[in-house]
């Protein structure tokens, strides 16, 4: 009996197979992209997700290779995590290998780092698998999807990706690699699936230019663009354009100065010494000879964007006429922070330019029509959309059954569900146990769904605590201490403290129980007391010595 | 000196005079709304937002009249807090009324209600002021506007409208009663700015009659639509489509029963008794036969679609074959949520359709080209965008603008602001103290920014109470007793449960320190210890004994 090929999509929350996918092939596997998902609003105190490594922690010397895609955090933010698990080379480009440097620099790993770069067009092989990395455009230079010949056949794996026929830095995708990869026969396609429900094609980098143009010639005082410090090209747009009008250019935010000096040095980005200016020199000039970047594109309130709304950066204020523009798409669940933050610039006089309103931002993944010149393209005998919610894996299955790929061929899966496949077959094995890895502070994985119920009941309502003292007659020894927080404004609210008091007391006196009971008790009456006088249910706690 | 009119929008959260709008020449006052704001995801356990009514409580006896534009909680959900302070005759279109008295029934105030039922074309004379309603459409039947005749001039309020040439109900908008104002001359315009970011012209209620055909046309089993209670026309256009098709219809969800038996019973929504069924009937059906209403289009999980998606629902199943559709746009805040239910009705094997991939909504407001339209038709002197978030108002600021309206008669303002206002001039006056009025529970108003920041601080992290007893000598005296909630999980933290009382221990004995400062002692270093050793800072007390 041969051997089959298992494809595991692991991950976050949310989307599947983005952070993590799994090839395991007898003993040898080999792992794409290693990232972490940040939580939803309702994951409270969370920092951040990691896929949940435990498939891989008693087959760890099997692993012969991470590759990564791109340099995104969604597909690298993990490699810290996943290094204390695994030891293998992490395959990436230059630029992708560059940031992965500085992660892990940050974090203090860097003497472990077997980091080995690569570039689209090389064949890389390793074990019984063959690699093929190819160019894709997407919002950060120098992403890859992969071919990976295997025992069982050809797999592309697309990695996140457009077809922007005119990208900023002129490298266009390879659809020359993609056809002959079809020339040879693809087994099976794993492909972007984030835009599956967005009709049409996603316009070209290249088509803000013009609004970057028209923005800063009609602009009368500063311009201050925020976006993601990842998406180098765009920072590109706004160098150029800036210089075009004379304007210099200063870089707020940390992630952004650490980008941009990253880009720089490898020759990714090109801005002249000349042009760059601190904060300081930026309140000096004349505010038509200013050009910022900034970080907070989605509204975080510690950001550069959202510190100037709240008016609370140290060296740097709004002022009339100032325009800033949010070049960058919410991420769904920041919508009303960021409008929140749009509305506080324009309080302070700034005009405010964003995607809803100008044509300031274009999305860095594949519309409909782009994954259809993809599967065209590519020709695969079996489908797997990843890199989205299940929404949008449904909506490209779909429309790759529309293209004539059979029902059967196609799989949506969610993470942790292995895909088995040999020359002829496409099935799904049965789900390997995991669960969201939740990094809250220094600790991964300590935090599960009961304390982030308890916070969702202290976010609710508070909490209110009450210690006592009983004597040996079983009666309440002097006046009960009260603690409360969250619930409700303590120095309004004398008259229910006062009517707390004597609930404690009257469940306690002439009771006849003590120990766990008593306490039982006690908290029961008062959370009913509570709740009839004020409709809300903070957590009651009792302390009876 | 003649006296001016002062016209005043209060509200709640984000939207300027959406909630409430008060005009006042001399000692009458009108009020136009008194509806509720639902709080932001970071009210943390706030119910909902009223208007800040301070300003009216010593000019209560002024008030001559409450107009309601229409049934929406935004605009009525206020009426029972308002009647509190307020003891004037409420006027509302039928539909609209009979909204109103089924909300105060269930807040068992009926008794107190001077409820007048107008319609539009009406002439209504209140003290100095002659109202005019005139019909407009908007996405719940009845809506108007009203043209307030004032003695400084005629002022023109939308309410809430689209220019529906073609709705549901064939009531089409009272154009000829705008262009009768504009002969008459109108001094100043207050219009709804929801949609002045978007483009072109809101499509009519009644394109969405082909997709729900279509839709109902290629269901293999059940139809599950959800939409808002309120929009009785889309209610109409499902029961419709359903009668055509041969489906029984079922309505679940507590608002939406109310709201169709109220709709029915006045003659705003037509549905024959025989087609009428209960969720028990519906489960006994052919799915072929079944269309079902439901609440929960906006992701909220304890209304009917939220249960279904989590499998929680006390009668009714998600079952293979089921189509939902989710009839309704995401209010900003809510994607998150909604996504995530999409997500789970797939998982469950229902096919959904939502708004980003299917025809199945439309908007109740007028978008940029009707906007024009209105401002052409009425032809005011002054123009004050209202109902929207800051960035809607300054977009339809400027769209006046451009259509030639002087920027100094234009006014941009925030809740609380008064214009002021004669035949001559515009001006703002200096703005009323005012703030949100947070509803949570029972209580009213009690709870402001601090008590919301310990929730903050609670969901981020949870709490850590350390309760010590010092003996005569200032030692500490047996263990400490500590209690947490949401912080980490106890059960394998023994560890960092032993190091919190050494912690403790060590800050107590020999400190030479008692009462507050020993306290404060012992939660500083406590505070320390617990960062140091998870990242996290829990809400820390220390009660010392």
């Amino acid at each position: 009996m041969s051997l089959k090929l298992r494809i595991i999509p692991l991950g976050g929350c949310g989307e599947i197979g983005k952070n993590m996918t799994v090839f395991e092939y007898g003993d040898q596997i080999i792992i794409i992209d290693a990232g972490i998902m940040f939580p939803e609003n309702d994951m409270l105190g969370i920092d951040l997700i990691i896929p949940d490594y435990n498939y891989l922690i008693d087959k760890a010397d099997k692993v012969q290779a991470i590759l990564i895609t791109h340099g995104h955090e969604d597909h690298i933010g993990a490699l810290r995590h996943l290094m204390g698990i695994v030891d293998a080379p992490i395959y990436a480009t230059r630029l992708t290998a560059g940031l992965i440097r500085g992660k892990i620099r940050e974090a203090k790993l860097v003497g472990e780092l077997d980091l080995r770069t690569i570039g689209a067009g090389d064949v890389i092989h390793i074990g019984d698998f063959t690699i093929e990395p190819f160019h894709v455009a997407h919002s950060i230079p120098d992403g890859v999807g992969y071919g990976i010949t295997t025992p069982v056949g050809l797999i592309v794996h697309t990695g996140d990706y457009k077809f922007d026929h005119t990208p900023v830095d002129g490298w266009a995708p390879d659809f020359a690699k993609l056809a002959e990869f079809s020339q040879r026969g693809v087994l099976c396609l794993l492909a972007d699936s984030t835009n599956a429900e967005r009709p049409g094609w996603t316009p070209s980098e290249t088509v803000i230019t013009a609004a970057f143009d028209r923005l800063f010639q009609e602009a009368q005082g500063r311009v201050i663009v925020a976006t993601f410090a990842s998406l180098i090209s765009r920072i590109q747009q706004v160098t150029d354009t800036a210089a075009q009008y004379g304007r210099k250019l200063a870089i707020t935010g940390r992630s952004m100065k650490t980008n941009v000096r990253i880009a720089r040095e490898l020759g990714y980005l090109n801005i002249p010494d000349a042009m760059l200016i601190d904060i300081n020199q930026a309140n000096q000039l004349s505010p038509r000879k200013v050009a910022i970047l900034a970080t907070g594109s989605q509204g975080e309130p510690t950001a550069v964007i959202g510190r100037l709304a709240h008016d609370r950066h140290h060296s740097l204020k709004i002022q009339k006429g100032d325009t800033v523009v949010l070049s960058a798409h919410p991420i769904p669940g920041n919508e009303e922070m960021i409008y929140r933050i749009i509305n506080r610039l324009l309080q302070r006089g700034a005009d405010v330019l964003h995607e809803a309103i100008a044509n300031v931002h274009v999305s860095g993944h594949a519309s409909r029509e782009e994954m259809k010149l993809m599967i065209n393209l590519v020709k695969p005998k079996f489908f797997v959309p990843i890199h989205g919610e299940l929404r949008h894996l449904k909506a490209h299955g779909q429309l790759a059954q529309e293209m004539g790929i059979p029902e059967r061929n196609i799989s949506v899966v969610e993470n942790g569900a292995p895909l088995e496949l040999d020359e002829y077959n496409l099935s799904v094995g049965s789900r390997i146990p995991g669960r969201y890895i939740f990094v809250d502070g220094s600790g991964v994985g300590d935090i599960g769904p009961a304390v982030i119920r308890d916070r969702e009941r202290l976010a609710d309502s508070g909490f209110f605590i009450a210690i006592a003292e009983v004597d040996d007659q079983g009666k309440l020894k002097g006046k009960p201490e009260l603690l409360s927080r969250g619930f409700v404004y303590l120095e309004e609210s004398t008259d229910l403290m006062v009517g707390a008091e004597k609930t404690i007391a009257n469940a306690i006196n002439n009771s006849g129980q003590q120990g766990r009971q008593l306490r039982k008790k006690v908290q029961s009456a008062l959370a009913k007391y509570l709740y009839a006088e004020t409709g809300r249910r903070p957590m009651v706690h009792a302390v009876i010595r």
